[in-house]
């Protein structure tokens, strides 16, 4: 693994020119398009298209005449290709908390006589949480099993099982087709949350047979930050689909202004308030933009560059402690490696410009959103990883401060 | 009511100079910044900094380096004052839709034992919607009582009267220091929807002891289609609140991802998902603005603008049924008028650049944003409704055809 290989990889990979798509700071290795993918070169003439012309110029009438009121709906026929979904299945709107929400509540309705949630322990903590809500509403009872009891944990008292596709912070991605068919064995229906997945790597919600999922507009799909999320339900469930968040524009005629709540056919009844057009018209960019690219090249180009970046890391760094899976094709889009100083390690490396993560207590994350990372990139990252742990330059005081975000 | 006085009156307007904050098109006068507010010109810079620069430069950094982390609860403390509320009692974030859910699911786990949620038939349907979901879930009673009976059907099965401050279609108030202690009196909790009032009329929550109110962020405050609205809690219910929504932005340590949910401490546990920060950015520049106006100032310029439209209008044609109060003081920033072909004069005044705003199936409605509504502009709004209603104008085809958001 060296620079001259790196470069020769680069020079080779079909994906390259999209690089220039996108607007990266000079002087920056960005190994967290994981938490917050980077801004494409589109979306800033996109947004003042949106403010100055459609908001600015059109006002009110852009409802109309910009469309904006098909907006969720058509941002989430683009998502729908990425995640094995039919156009008319795909919404986006809110947050992953809020859809999540909406389709434990919906998954509840479905079935009266059950009311356990199962998921396991270590799951990203707003899947958990949102279970919470509906437990001290006397509506639900939280389940979690581990990764490897998920499958023992399955009864007849299971309503739902809510599982995050590929791992947060490890990486490790479920087995979504015979998960889910376990899941419909005990009569219980699947909730998969896409946000690690969607858009970096092959998901095909149709053929697993899946009944809903959620995912994030903000990670690999370059919607901005805190982009609106999407969510998704299977043709089959949304005639009868009753989910609790029951707005305005989820309503059948919701400029009819009448008292009573009717469900709109299809997908649309998962809507609740008003669309947030900036954040909508933003995320519309970035997906654009993968759409083009595709998945399967995104996937194929996420492994060699993970790989990659493995290696360069085990050259120099043997003892550094891998959590994920050495073999690319069981792992996401992402590398995570266990140490008793990730934060500080984390902090040394933002320091000169390489940016991964670091998730409590003592995970160093790395991720490879393959649409604008280089292998130039990532060795780079390797190298500098092992300069600040062979050197200890992590030690430094101003490396130790915590910030309110980590 | 002559241009002449519009024109006099416009010069001796303190307000004068913030039309110029705005971005108005050329030809056009807006009457309808009660259902989508202007522009202001500060915002398209605004956004460019945060997009390019924020999250363009800064990446996955700014939520720490730009304080992201604290838009919600900055741009909350920020309209808190234009509501008669604390700094630490208001929160921007999600939808109206959304804020309601939680604060109606808060009022009933305050109140066990009480099922019904009261409101009045024909207050603004998502207000009315978002208690279905609930009733569905088993959770609540929905029960509507007129204006007028509103008192009388207050008893101790109310677990939360649910207003809407100022009426969306007519502009009549209601008298929140009465009603809020009439629900107190039989130990019911009060919500109230400012959305129609907030940022255009004095509120004063804390005076009236109010328990719970929500308020859309696209209207009066200028954030822009879709924007983030905001939720206030009275100081005395927040330390025990508990809400359905329970998302990892509103635990008391996001970051620390741990599985169970703890609820952040004070306003910060309404928060459920990643907080959009497009919207929120815009949002904070158009509460900038209004903030430096001051309500007190844009009420009494608003009292004025619709004083003058609604004598021009009657000088003009004064037969058309005012369905708004003709006292300034007993009704919003905005006048109603009924009429059978609402519709298509509505449709036939946007041909001229007159836009006002249709709501089924009978009521024209022109709102007096007092920021940027000058006295010409409603003298001439006066005089060409007049015309188009005169002439039949309206009866030309073109102005029947329904769109899809009226």
């Amino acid at each position: 693994m060296t620079l001259d290989l790196a470069r020769n990889l680069d020079a080779s990979d079909p994906l390259r020119a999209f690089r220039e798509r996108f607007s990266l700071p000079q002087g920056v290795v960005y190994l967290d398009g994981n938490s917050l993918g980077a801004l494409p070169k589109d979306t800033p003439a996109r947004l003042e298209q949106v403010v100055r012309g459609e908001w600015g110029e059109g006002l009110i009438r852009s409802w109309n005449d910009a469309d904006w009121i098909n907006l969720p709906q058509r941002v989430g026929a683009k998502i729908a290709p990425l995640i094995g979904a039919q156009a008319d299945e795909v919404i986006a709107c809110d947050s992953v908390s809020v859809n999540l929400f909406k389709l434990i509540g919906a998954a509840l309705s479905m079935q009266p006589q059950r009311k356990v949630i199962l998921s396991e322990p270590g799951n990203f903590p707003t899947d958990l949480y949102m279970i919470a809500g509906l437990e001290a509403q006397g509506l639900a009872t939280r389940r979690l099993a581990s990764r490897e009891r998920i499958e023992a944990a399955l009864d007849e008292s299971v309503a739902l099982l809510l599982l995050t596709h590929v791992h947060y912070k490890y990486g490790e991605p479920f087995d979504m087709v015979a998960l889910t068919k376990a899941a419909h064995d005990v009569g219980a229906l699947v909730l998969w949350d896409l946000s690690h997945s969607g858009g970096a790597l092959p998901v095909d919600l149709n053929a697993a047979n899946a009944d809903f999922a959620v995912g994030c507009g903000y990670k690999y799909l370059n919607g901005g930050p805190g982009a609106p999320a999407y969510a998704y339900v299977a043709r089959r469930h949304q005639e009868a689909l009753s989910q609790p968040l029951t707005g305005w524009m989820g309503h059948a005629a919701p400029f009819a202004f009448t008292d009573d709540y009717t469900p709109a056919p299809g997908i649309d009844r998962l809507l609740a308030g008003t669309p947030g057009i900036l954040g909508l018209a933003a995320l519309e960019v970035g997906v654009d933009l993968i759409a083009e690219i595709g998945v399967d090249r995104l996937a194929s180009k996420s492994r060699a560059l993970s790989e990659f970046f493995r290696q360069a890391v085990a050259d120099r760094l043997p003892d550094l402690e891998l959590v994920s899976s050495p073999d690319p094709m069981a792992r996401g889009s992402q590398l995570s490696f266990r140490h008793t100083q990730a934060y500080a390690i984390c902090q040394a490396l933002i320091a000169r410009g390489i940016i991964g993560d670091f998730r409590d207590p003592d995970i160093l994350r790395f991720g490879f959103a393959p649409a604008y990372v280089s292998f130039e990139d990532v060795f780079g990252a390797a190298r500098a990883l092992a300069d600040v742990i062979v050197t200890g330059e992590w030690r430094r005081p101003e490396f130790q401060e915590r910030a309110a975000v980590t």
